[in-house]
Parts: C-alpha cells; sequence; structure tokens
C-alpha cells in the first residue's frame, strides 16, 4: 500500500499491484496504440500492446505439449474467475471490455512480433546459456567498482528474498518499521564513515550522486563544468559555486585537500567530495577536511559487480545543507503510543518537485543494495571492514614492493589503486595478462591500472606479480617487508577517530545473530512474498562481471540487451532504445534532455516551454524545470482526458517558444486518451515535441501472449473492481476504466471527520496474508465505507473510532486496559478473512509526521531505544 | 523444541539447538576418544574430538589474512560471552572444563588431520569447481529415477528455504501446524493416486519401503527371499506371508495382478505392489485389484535426482492394516478449544522401538522431500498431472513408433519404458548414444532400456529415434499416429476415477497463490530461520545426476565421497565407512547386521544376545530386534554411566551367546562414560563385539579446528545452563556434564499437579525470535519454575494457570471474554523479551492426542474445516 499526498489515490495502486504483483508488469502494462503511430518523439518507460492468438498447427504440440506456461502461473485469475468477473461487469468477453476501454483510434490491429512464451524452466535454460558466454576473468580496473565478497547469508536472506526485494521506499511506516530501520542504519553507517553530519537513503547511482551534489551547490541550469588540477583552481571571483574531487582518486592518490577546501569555502564555494568506504576505514574521514558533501558507490559492501549496477550511492552532507539534500532521508519520530519509531523524514521537502522550483527529480533511493551494503556493514561491524581496508592495502603494498616496473604514484601515498609504467614492456604484460585471464586497467596513454580488493589471495598476487615481470612471490615480498612499508597505517592520513560504535554495528557478526535480525526486520513490514523467480544477477556469470571488462568477455550480457532492445522497438514501434536512465524519472530528464538539444542544434533554442497536463506524474514538472524548461500546466476535462480546448489556448500563447509536452498515457488518473493523436499532431503543428511517459516493463520473461494476456487481466481487474465500489464510494471519471482509478473520499471529511489517510490508515488492519485478492480488497473498502456510516449516522464517536485510531498494533490490542467503543476482536479482525494466524500486525501505532520533522533524527538513536527487556521490565 | 513421552529432557536439547543451532553439528558434536582406541567395532553416527591450535608461521598470513573465518560466523559465543560463562562455572578456561568434562582415558592426545577452516565463500568456490566434474548427460535410465521438472517456486520457497528444511517430523503440533498440513497433504496424494485407505506421512527410500512392506507382512526373522515370476508364484502351502509384485514394472510392462492378488489372499498373504505416482495418473489404481500394501518414491513429483537421493518413499495400506504400518503418520484431532487440528497420530504405536517385540525400528521420515511432492501435487493439481502423465506417455508412444529396431514390451502395454532388443546394432546405438550425450539403460544381455520423462522434449525424440537408426522425426511420426496408437488411454488399463479431489489440490496452482500457502504454512511453524547456507544439492551439476550414470560421469560426487571418507576415517579412527545407511536406526540395523555376520562366518551363529544399557538411544532395541538378536537390558549407575558390576553380572551370565553391546557415547543421560575402555574390553574377552551409537556429524564444512571449537561450545553451553538452573530444578546426574543433561520435574506432579507436558506447552509461550539464547532460555525456565511455585504455595488455582491452560494463541488473547485469574499480557508476554513484534505465536490451542487416536483420520479432512471466512461469519 502506498500513499502519498492524496493518499486516496493510493488505495487502488495497491489493489492492482496485489492482484497482479508481476515485477511490474500486469500492474502497469496496458493495451495501447503503437506509440509512434501517436506520434509521439520520445518515449521513456514505455508499455505494451496486441492480441494474438497462438494456434498450435502441429500435431506434436497437441499430443506432446509445453507442460506449463509461465504467464498463466504468473497472472491471477482463471477462466471461471474471468467469467465471473464479466458477469458483473454485464459484458460477454474480455474483447468486448477491450472495445469499450480502449478507443479504436490507439489500438493496434497486428499481433506483436515476439517469441512465443515459455515455461519458467526453460527460460532458465535458456538464461544459463546466456550466462555461459560472459567470461569471468579476474578484474583489477577499479573506476568505482571492486569485486567483493557477497557474504552468502546476506545474498540469500536479503538479495534473493523477495521480502526484501520488492520494495521502494516505504510510504506507510507503521507497516515498514524493518526496511526503515535498515536503511536508517545505512545513514549511519554513511554518516560515521565519512564523518558527515546526515546522510540520505542512498541514490541511484555514483554518477547521479556527483550530479546531484553540484545542483545542490547551485541551481543546475548554466553550470558550466570545468576540469582543473586542485592547484589551478580559483575561487578568487567568488563565481564558483561548487568543487567536486576524489579522495582516493581514480588512479589511487591519496592527498590532503585541505588547503583546497579552505580556498573553496572562502570563494563561497562548497566542497564535494566523492570516497571510497572501504577506504575510510583506514582513512582519515572527510569531515577532517572540512568536506561540505560527500558521496560515492556502495558497491564494494557486498553487492555483486553485475557488469555496473544497480548500486546504491550514498550522499552525506554538513548539518546546514539537510535540508537541500536531494532525495529520501529516514528519519525518528514516534507514534501515537510515544514509541520512537521510524518514517521518511521531510516529505514536505520533496513536495518542491511537484513545482517549477524544483531542485531535483530524485523520488526514490536504491533502497534494496542500501539495505545490502548497510547489512554488510552490521556483519563485519567496524573491526571487520577495518581488517578488510587493511588486508585489501597490505596486498597493494606487496604488489607495490615487488614491482618490477615504475609504479607512478609510489611517491604519493595509496590505498588500494596503482598506475604503472611499463614503458615499452606494456604490451608483453598485457599478453601475460591475458594469458592469466586477468583485466587490469589500460590508460590511453598505454599506462596500467590495478586496483584490489578483498578477494586477492596470495595466489592472485603471484600471478599480477608474474605478469609484472617480478621474478619473487608474494610470501618472500611479504617476509621481506619492514615497517617501513606500512603504507598509510604509518602516514598521517590514518584514520583515528572511530566509527560505528553504535550496537547494532557490534551485535550480529555471528550467521545466526545476523539472519535472526534480518528476519526481525523483514518480518515488521508488508511485503509480496512471492514471485520468488530466481533472480539470475546472483548467477556468478552475471554477478562477478566488471562494467569495463573488454565486450567481448560480456556476450552473454550484450545478448539480453539486444533482445531487450528488440522487444521493446517492436512494442513501441520506435528505432532505438537508450538503456541508460535507471529510473522514471531520469528517463523524463533524459528525453527531455534530447528534445532540448534537438531543438537547439535546429537553432531553436528559445523553444524553452513546457507543457504538462494536471493528470501527469508528479516529476515531470522537476525533470522539465531541471532540463532547462518552463513548465506550463494545461488542464484537464472531467473525464479526466486533457481538456483540449485548454490546450489549443495555451499552445496558442506559447506557440513562439513551444519545446514539448509531456503526457502519461494512460494518465494516473486512470483513463486511456482517446484524443491524444490529435494532441500529438497540435503540437507537432506548432513545432514542438511529445515526451511520452509511459509503465514500467519487463517483457522479456512473457513473450507477446502473455503481455497481452497480462494488459487484459490489468484492465479487467480495474473495471470489476469499480465496477463493485460504484454505490459505495464516488469514482471520479468513471465509465470503463484503464488499470487504475480513483477513489474520492473528500466527502467524508465534512459527514464524518474522516480523511484519506484515515482511510489508509484504517486499510492497514484489513492486512492478511490473503487480502491480496481483489474481493477481498474490495470487501475492505466496503467494510470501511460501513464504519464512515456508523460515524455519519451517529451510531460511533466521531474522535475514538476504529478509523480515528487506525491501525492496531498487537500491543494495544492485547493489552489489559481496553476502554474504546468498540470491541478487541472489531479493532483487530473486521473481516471475517481477517484472522489471527493469517493477520499482519503493524508494529507501532499511527506515526506522528510532524513530531519527526521538528525534531529531525536521522542516523540510529542511542541504543536505549533498541531491545534492553530488561531495563523495560524495571520502568514498567 | 522436541518433546517425547517423557518430555523433561526435551528442555535442554531444545536450547543446546538454539544455542548452536549448527545443521546438528555443534549440538551434538562432542570431545571424545578416538574410538578406535576404544576397542569399539563398529560405529554408526561418528563424533569428534581433539585439540589442536593453529599458528600462522608465515608472514603473508598475518598481514593478508583470510578475512571471514567460517567456524567463527557459525558458532554462538564470542571470547566475552565465553568468560563471562566460564566466571558462573568458576573456571579459568575452556581447557580447564574439558578437564573436568572430559575423562584423560578417553581424550585424544593429537589434533585432527584434517583441512584448515576456510570462508564461505572459498567452500562455495571449491563446490563449484568439485560441481563441474559431474557431467550432465540427458539420462533416460528409469529404474525407480527420472528427470523431472523442479518447480522454481518450491525449490525456492521450500527446498531453498530453512523456514522448510531445517524439521524432521514435529513432536510440538500447536507450534507445527504447517508442517502437519502439508505432510497430510501427502498422504491424502499418496491415497488418493493409489485408491489406498491410509498412507504413512513417508519412509527413507523405496528400498526401505519395501523391506517394512515385507516386514509388515511377518515378523523379518527369517524371511526369505524368492524371486518368481507371477505365474510360477505358488501360495497353497500358506507358508508365504507376502508377495511383492511392480506395476508397471522395472521393464516398463503393465499388467493385471488381479489373479495373483486372489491367489495370494486366498493363500493367507497379503499382496504389496511397488508402483509409480506419474502412471497411476491414467492407470487403474492399485486398490482395483485388492492390493493390500502400496509402496514407491514420490522423487519424480517434483524432487531432483541428486545421483539417488534422498528421496521421499510412499507406503499406503488397507484400512485394516493402519495400525501396524511403520513410520510416522499425520492424523487429525482437535485442540482444547475445540478447533480442528492436527498431530502425529498413533504414536503410542511407536513406542513399540522401544520393545524387544518391535516390527520396526522407523522413526522418522523424509519429511522435506514428502512435503516437496505434496506441493508438486498442489501446484499441478489433478489436470496438471494427467496432463504430465499424458504427456510422458505419448512421447514413449511416438519413440515405439519410430523404432527401427525391435521393441520387447511393444506387445505389452507400457507407461513410459521401453525394453529394445537391437541385436547387432547395439554397440553402434550406444556409440551413437554417447555422441549426443545420453545414457540409456543397458541390461546385462545387451538389451537396451529407455525411459522416459516429462522434460522430454521433441528435439530430445528426435535425438533418441536418430541413435536408434529411425530415418523419421517426432513430428513425422505424430502426424501419422493414429486413434490405434493412443496406447493405455485407449486400453482396459485406463484410470477412469478421480483423484485429488479436494479442494485443497484445486486451488493453488497459480504462482502467487502456491507461494502465499507455502508462507503461511511455514509461518505457523516454529523453525530455526537461519543457517542458510546454500544448498549445492540444488546446483544442476549435483541435481541432475542419475544414479546410474557411467562413473565418469559422477567424478564430483565421486571426490565429495572420498573426501568425506578420508575426514569420518580420521575423527573415528576406523579403516572404511559406509555411507549406505540413511538414518541413525538404520545404521544400527547395519552394524549390528554386519556384527552378526561377522560372527556367522565365524561359525558363531548361536551368538544371538545383544546387551543394551538403559541410557542407550531408543531404536537401538528395536534395530537388535529385527537383526535377529535379543535384547537384554544394562542397568546404569546414580551417575548415569553404565553399572559396570550389573554389566559384568550380564556378561557372566551370557557369555556363550553374547553377540554385542550397543553404547550409546556419550549416553542421553549426558554423560561421558569414564570406563567406556573397560566395558569395550570385557565384551571382546567373552567373545562380543561393541557397537558404538555416536552422534550426527557434517564435519565437511568446518575443518578440525571448527570441529573443537563447535564441540567445546556445546559443552560450555550445557554445563553454564546446568549452573544457572541448579538451584530451582533438581538435575538429574550432576557434576559436570557432557553436551546435554536432564531436569527432573517429576516433583511437581505432586507439589503443584504440574507435569512434564505443562512445561513443555508452557514453554511455547516464552517462545520468540530472541528466545534461542542461552540466558533467555534459562530465564524462561526459571519463571515457569516460578509460576509453579505460585500454585505451590496457593497463589494461584492448580487448575486454572498459565501452566494448564498453556499455550496461549492468539485468538485466545485478543478474544473479549477473559475470565483467567491471571492478565492477558502475562499469559502472552511473561518475560520481557517476549514482545508482540518478535513473539511466536502457536496457532492452535493444546492439543488433544487421545481423541485424535480413537477418531482416526489420516486424510484431508472435508473442506468445510479450511478457510471459508464468509461461512464462518454466518456461523458466528
Amino acid at each position: 500500500m502506498q500513499s502519498c499526498a492524496n493518499s486516496w489515490r493510493v488505495v487502488i495502486s495497491r489493489s492492482i499491484n496485489a492482484r497482479a504483483p508481476y515485477r511490474n508488469i500486469s500492474n502497469k502494462g496496458d493495451v495501447f496504440k503503437k506509440l509512434q503511430g501517436l506520434n509521439a518523439d520520445v518515449s521513456a518507460n514505455v508499455r505494451c500492446m496486441g492480441t494474438s492468438q497462438v494456434l498450435w498447427s502441429r500435431k506434436i504440440e497437441r499430443i506432446l505439449p509445453r507442460h506449463d506456461d509461465f504467464s498463466e502461473r504468473h497472472i491471477g485469475p482463471g477462466d471461471k474467475e474471468k467469467r465471473e468477473m464479466l458477469n458483473t461487469l454485464g459484458l460477454e468477453s474480455v474483447a468486448e471490455l477491450i472495445e469499450n476501454t480502449v478507443p479504436a483510434s490507439i489500438r493496434l490491429g497486428r499481433s506483436l512480433k515476439m517469441d512465443d512464451p515459455v515455461c519458467e524452466n526453460e527460460i532458465l535454460d535458456s538464461l544459463q546459456k546466456i550466462a555461459s558466454r560472459n567470461k569471468m576473468w579476474r578484474s583489477y580496473i577499479g573506476m568505482g567498482y571492486y569485486n567483493c565478497s557477497v557474504p552468502p547469508v546476506i545474498q540469500r536472506n536479503l538479495l534473493e528474498n523477495s521480502g526484501w526485494v520488492t520494495q521502494y521506499t516505504p510510504y506507510q511506516p507503521e507497516v515498514s518499521q524493518g526496511r526503515l530501520e535498515s536503511l536508517l542504519n545505512y545513514q549511519t553507517m554513511v554518516c560515521d564513515i565519512t564523518g558527515m553530519a546526515v546522510a540520505n537513503a542512498s541514490l541511484l547511482d555514483e554518477g547521479t550522486a556527483a550530479a546531484e551534489a553540484m545542483q545542490l551547490c547551485n541551481s543546475y541550469i548554466g553550470v558550466k563544468t570545468l576540469l582543473k588540477l586542485p592547484h589551478e583552481m580559483d575561487f578568487s571571483g567568488k563565481d564558483v559555486s561548487g568543487v567536486l574531487f576524489q579522495y582516493p582518486d581514480t588512479e589511487g592518490r591519496v592527498e590532503d585537500f585541505t588547503a583546497l577546501v579552505d580556498r573553496a569555502h572562502k570563494g563561497c564555494a562548497l566542497a564535494c567530495c566523492a570516497t571510497d568506504l572501504l577506504a575510510l576505514c583506514v582513512l582519515r574521514p572527510l569531515s577532517e577536511f572540512g568536506v561540505d558533501i560527500a558521496l560515492g558507490s556502495s558497491q564494494r559492501f557486498g553487492v555483486p559487480l553485475c557488469y555496473g549496477g544497480p548500486h546504491a550511492a550514498f550522499f552525506a552532507v554538513k548539518e546546514n545543507l539537510v535540508r537541500m539534500m536531494p532525495g529520501r532521508m529516514v528519519g525518528v519520530t514516534r507514534d501515537a503510543a510515544g514509541k520512537e519509531v521510524y518514517r521518511l523524514a521531510l516529505q514536505t521537502r520533496e513536495q518542491h518537485i511537484r513545482r517549477d522550483k524544483a531542485t531535483s527529480n530524485i523520488c526514490t533511493a536504491q533502497a534494496l543494495l542500501a539495505n545490502m551494503a548497510s547489512m554488510f556493514a552490521l556483519y563485519h561491524g567496524p573491526q571487520g571492514l577495518r581488517h578488510i581496508a587493511e588486508r585489501t592495502h597490505n596486498a597493494t603494498l606487496i604488489l607495490a614492493e615487488g614491482k618490477n616496473v615504475m609504479i607512478l604514484n609510489f611517491f604519493f601515498f595509496f590505498f588500494d589503486t596503482l598506475k604503472i609504467n611499463c614503458g615499452v614492456a606494456g604490451k608483453d604484460i598485457l599478453e601475460k595478462a591475458m594469458q592469466r585471464e586477468i583485466n587490469l586497467r589500460v590508460y590511453s596513454d598505454g599506462l596500467l591500472g590495478v586496483s584490489l580488493d578483498e578477494t586477492v589471495t596470495e595466489r592472485d598476487l603471484d600471478d599480477l606479480l608474474w605478469i609484472f615481470g617480478c621474478e619473487s612471490s608474494a610470501e618472500l615480498i611479504a617476509e621481506k617487508m619492514s615497517e617501513r612499508t606500512k603504507g598509510l597505517l604509518a602516514s598521517p592520513f590514518k584514520r583515528t577517530s572511530k566509527f560505528l560504535t553504535h550496537p547494532v554495528f557490534n551485535s550480529y557478526h555471528s550467521e545466526t545473530n545476523i539472519v535472526r535480525y534480518m528476519k526481525r526486520l523483514e518480518n515488521k513490514d508488508i511485503s509480496l512474498v512471492h514471485s520468488m523467480i530466481p533472480l539470475p544477477i546472483t548467477w556468478r556469470e552475471f554477478a562477478n562481471i566488471h562494467p569495463f571488462v573488454p565486450l567481448d568477455q560480456a556476450e552473454g550480457y550484450q545478448q539480453l540487451f539486444r533482445q531487450l532492445e528488440r522487444d521493446l522497438c517492436e512494442i513501441t514501434g520506435y528505432d532505438k532504445i537508450s538503456f541508460q536512465p535507471n529510473s522514471g524519472a531520469q528517463g523524463e530528464y533524459a528525453g527531455l534532455a534530447a528534445i532540448k538539444a534537438y531543438l537547439n542544434s535546429k537553432g531553436e533554442s528559445h523553444r524553452t516551454v513546457c507543457l504538462i497536463p494536471k493528470s501527469a506524474h508528479g516529476t515531470n514538472p522537476a525533470s522539465a524545470q531541471m532540463a532547462g524548461m518552463k513548465v506550463q500546466v494545461v488542464e484537464v476535462d472531467k473525464d479526466g482526458n486533457i481538456d483540449v480546448s485548454h490546450l489549443k489556448a495555451m499552445v496558442d500563447k506559447h506557440k513562439a517558444n513551444l519545446a514539448a509536452i509531456m503526457i502519461t498515457y494512460p494518465s494516473t488518473n486512470g483513463v486511456f486518451e482517446e484524443n491524444v493523436r490529435e494532441v500529438c499532431e497540435l503540437i507537432h503543428q506548432n513545432g514542438g515535441q511529445v515526451y511520452l511517459d509511459g509503465a514500467n516493463m519487463n517483457a522479456q520473461m512473457m513473450g507477446s501472449k502473455g503481455l497481452v494476456h497480462a494488459t487484459e487481466v490489468a484492465i479487467l481487474n480495474a473495471n470489476y473492481m469499480a465496477k463493485r465500489l460504484e454505490n459505495h464510494y464516488k469514482i471520479l471519471f468513471r465509465g470503463f476504466v484503464a488499470h487504475e482509478f480513483i477513489l474520492d473520499v473528500r466527502p467524508f471529511k465534512k459527514s464524518a471527520n474522516i480523511e484519506a489517510v484515515d482511510v489508509a490508515k484504517r486499510l492497514q488492519d484489513y492486512e492478511s496474508e490473503d487480502k491480496a485478492e481483489l474481493d477481498r480488497f474490495c470487501d475492505s473498502l466496503l467494510a470501511i465505507r460501513q464504519e464512515i456510516a456508523d460515524i455519519e449516522e451517529g451510531r460511533m464517536d466521531s474522535r475514538v473510532n476504529p478509523l480515528k485510531m487506525a491501525p492496531h498494533s498487537l500491543a494495544c490490542i492485547t493489552s489489559t486496559t481496553w476502554n474504546r467503543p468498540y470491541s478487541r476482536e472489531y479493532a483487530a479482525f473486521p473481516v471475517p478473512f481477517v484472522r489471527p494466524e493469517t493477520k499482519f500486525w503493524p508494529t507501532i501505532s499511527r506515526i506522528d509526521d510532524i513530531y519527526g520533522d521538528q525534531h529531525l533524527v536521522c542516523t540510529c538513536p542511542p541504543m536505549d531505544v533498541y531491545e534492553s527487556p530488561y531495563e523495560e521490565r524495571a520502568s514498567s
């Protein structure tokens, strides 16, 4: 259940998720017209469509059929259920529903050219073949990506566990305390290791983090990027808003940036530092240099390479910048019972993304990967992390000692990376590296780089020494190493300050304890504990590939990219696909940036107006703003469609400067825009471009038949639900709906003092394992409507009632004291399918957001908040 | 928490399990003398010992150490905790504890020669290398082992999920309703498909099942096995107790055994039939032939081949044989609240294994694999299973039609197996099979066998046709096939009766639903949700190997066997190890059978007396009985040691016929027998042999250092617990204890009307995620002791109190009505560490065993017991 400012919308998207939880395929997949037919110019997240009927023409396929159909296993209702749903709607067939739902003008008349669906075991076999085309050489390339030992206990219980994998940043804190605690641990880890005051719950990747840092330094528009060496940097003109440097840098050097930071501050510029968490376990933290913003990748804290991502970027700032920090942040607050609890902090700040003053369009985090990194830190603890860092550094020292070639940064301090001038021997060295199946970094000037990591063994070092022509062995070099060669640990850079001193980082070092801790957190959260499709990303052939290996070592990945591109082109009708943006908001920004660049290239750089209908996604305006466009809002009509007459007026007003329109299709109001073709033509006629925002799509795992099936089911579900609820709730934009629709609960404010948030919180009391059934979800909403009627008609108190007091935690229900005008059973088990053995219990009472924002705490609170049962007993 | 007849013993072994749950290593691993030093002759399940100190002698190992030590991660207490525990015991060091615990006479003076411990990632890497030595050819060998498609959703959520993997047959039904329900499904599945009246919850393997069937037909001793063709069988002498035949048989034939069964019954013999569950989905069930006992392997219902096991055997009988059926059986009963619930049925019957009238020593089941097979049936349902069976049969028909060689059983009906006479072409055919990497069955007379299965594709058939010299293709053959070639489906053998009609087999065919169902069951049960060590058995290189492939295709497996044998020989001091017995009881039987055969070979077949101390495992007498020995009981002294004077008297009395003594070491009373060497010498001097029963051991995954560590921790734990409890409970056989000890709760019967079962049930109320800490377990026992004191001293009613009413389910705690002399909080959260968010809730109230045995139901009860919330509401 997701909630946002207008939480009554949420009710619906949760139900659709629950019904067809197929990793965002069926809940968002919609039947719609080939995008190119609409003349959209750019589309970020495309959707799917088509109708196809596969007939088995060969007899052998009848008597020896595939015995398992993947899409049938994944998409909820069977024929019987579909029939019943159609009856409720008074329709004969799904085809008739589609006729009524999707305007003929935007339907595709042919089937998609995609592979037929295959059963799950076939998919796994075929993925295994693809995986085997990746070559697993040892990569010591560095550049922000390092081999690491993924603790199997974390891989299995977190990365491969759908209890953790599903969610996203949590909006309903009462049923998300587990992952909120884990993200708070992440923030604490980042703050402790970097020495910064506050950190967010992660960003998409290190590049995004760096861009956001510079954005934070100034408004994004007009920022010029200048690459300079530190001593060349001139802040005296006070025309520089920020400086970004790296510590240790990409070539391995560890330098003292104190003077640079001082100069920047004197010049009114902020100092941003990209850094490495593992290095900081033995290096002086950034706070000691006065850095304002710290960022980097937390990949090497136990997250597989996976050819470059996804990995969580961390982002931390000084105290004074906290309200400007982009992204999600977890904070501490209290609940209705006064207990210390967690929730997303400063969410009001995020509403900037809806406005044209947006400074960031980031509305998500890499929660799963951040949680992995955080659990890695919990599992190893400060001593374990320091141990890993020292070990990595020692390996680098051995390699440097054994040098038979010129190591450039031997004159500097280094942590894990060497830059080496091999002179004429370079070619031989690369040849020997190939023989041992080892990848090194090759600089454009022929120099070589080696970055070591926690996985390096004595044998690896011997291989590297052999490659570089050293005749000694790692063992002999180690024997000869003296105090002189203690490297960083004997330098002024050696870290003296403690980190990760909080008990949470010092309690879970055994496998039993860490699993128990992960389970405890997992069990506090509602999640879709299913869709346990094995994640091939954890297969070693996918996991252990560095992003900068030669292409011929990544042929498996390349094949996946080609297949995905082919299918996406077929579905969307476009010629080319970019896989770069890794979130919807990033896709918007990339699309608009492409449009802006195109217009500029035609000499039309004055075109900066971006039209955005009210029905568009919330991040649209922020992205337009960041791409240097001026946002103008277009009204929607009573059916939820774009108000074409208003659009025409707006186009007429701005036609000289019209850059683009952004359309979300189908809209977030849940309707298919019948006029979409007309809209596109109008924009094009006036020199603008069309950006079309679609839903996420993972079409690869189902084939065209499965896609159509998923789409039809999503539309059927939504219409069935709307039908069941229409006599009890006001449904906005009624008629047949697409994949979602909106219930209007605003009237209840006046009639019963009930607001959207009360309905959303009360729905938590209705959560059970089986809740995720369409009918049960409708039953819940109807029961809640009855509860509202009880208030409206005076049968229930308007202040103390099951809605206002929701959600009801187990502690509340089982307490001896109970002085409410409704029973314990009614509070906890309001409908028959919510039963003791299947009920999902919120672990806390209703959250107090305002208190938390007023008393901002974004790292782990002192240990007495954590379990100390004996103290509790003493005080109770 | 395991309980048996005298459930007060259980209290302890649960705590040890919890403290060091390392898959039966540390909880059972004990420091003891090299077995051979004791002169034991046979040992079934050996334990480990030794002290070793690994010193890093090379500098590189100091500066580049392994960063993660597997055994440190797995064994509970750190140095600080150990120090505190030793302080409580008043000891200086673990060495001092071992001095006090393990008699010097039986300690090993040197360290074990085993590989050093390695970290988990290294183990996985090395297993990957081993796995790659297995060759994955396609095997169509049959003989009881078939390829199958393991549904990934079941593999991940069940086979690879420690929530399911850990347990064993459940003794505490209130906290095991999930796996009990799943095993009941298994029983129902077996009954439905075979047509038999009752089935057990599985046996160890098909061979065991067959032996148990014949054993059921008569007492095992003296049974002669005669191999005859059906028409040769003569029952007229009424000297035959049973007949075993196979349907379909190993060569593929489907025959009508009605006449044979009739003749057997007339001759007072029982008819036992080994069969195949998949074939029975399209074949007439056994009940229609009048069969008395049905058995077979349920492997091909979604369980990987894994080179031959483990797989669950099924075993089903006619109604009149139910009380003679071996093994565990789940039955339906009611709880204290009158709810219909599950538990192990007819447990009193199992106490036969403790007596010399034992007819079976089976005290376990293949629960995990039975659950896999049962979930496979739920996932596919009757239609899906029939579909798979028809598909398999159709593939076989195509192959038979395309024959270019003589198919012997083409003159019979067949299901999935053909026997082929290729004449002189045999060698060529095998050569071509090798080219395509296909294994066939090769009969000793040069004939070939092919057994197909659900995984066979059109391409596989084309390959087979090519191998057998058929120039047509599967597609062309299929096109030409007429009604004539419908095979079984057009024969009198076609199944006409329905099966798996219960709703449970018709509700979970989508991935979402089956996962939700598995989760619902899992969450009802207490399990050790950790030790998530990836199971290499699910790796395809281990999973997909047929047991009868040529040895050179199984070199990975062979390497594992060799390593395990080497380590076990090192630990035990024996020369050879047999891996055949796959349970402790089977090991006992195998050991005694070996002793008996040895004595017979020396002409001493009159030696049949087996001495068994009272402290021995319960299965010992049953195994001795089955091996044809006469059991004589030896007393133990007050410290729990064998009473040597009584032993001497017994030896003296039986010396002429002395066959063996069975020693459990350390004993189940938790003491190390200091006299064990003396005992062995006494037996040997009198012509007997010594059988030594040890604990299970998975020493492979830790090395010798880890083993010693685990052992020391187990002993430390047990002694620390005994110390904390000794002033509150009477501890039998006090002094320093080994790895377990016994609390005597008998006095409470008189003082407070409290029995062992009340303590065990009340302990369920104390279960929480964190309970599995030594101190918390002790705290629980001390709190319960206080509750008993409250009754003893009149502060609490002796009939209505937290012990007698335990366990308290959530339904009970949250009900509006509460009229007990103690509070809801006290019932549910009796100690501070049992808190709402971590408490484990029993899903039912206390079970009524007697009712269930009096009203025996061992298949799924009618559907109204299952959730039908709307009916429930109507009735409430």
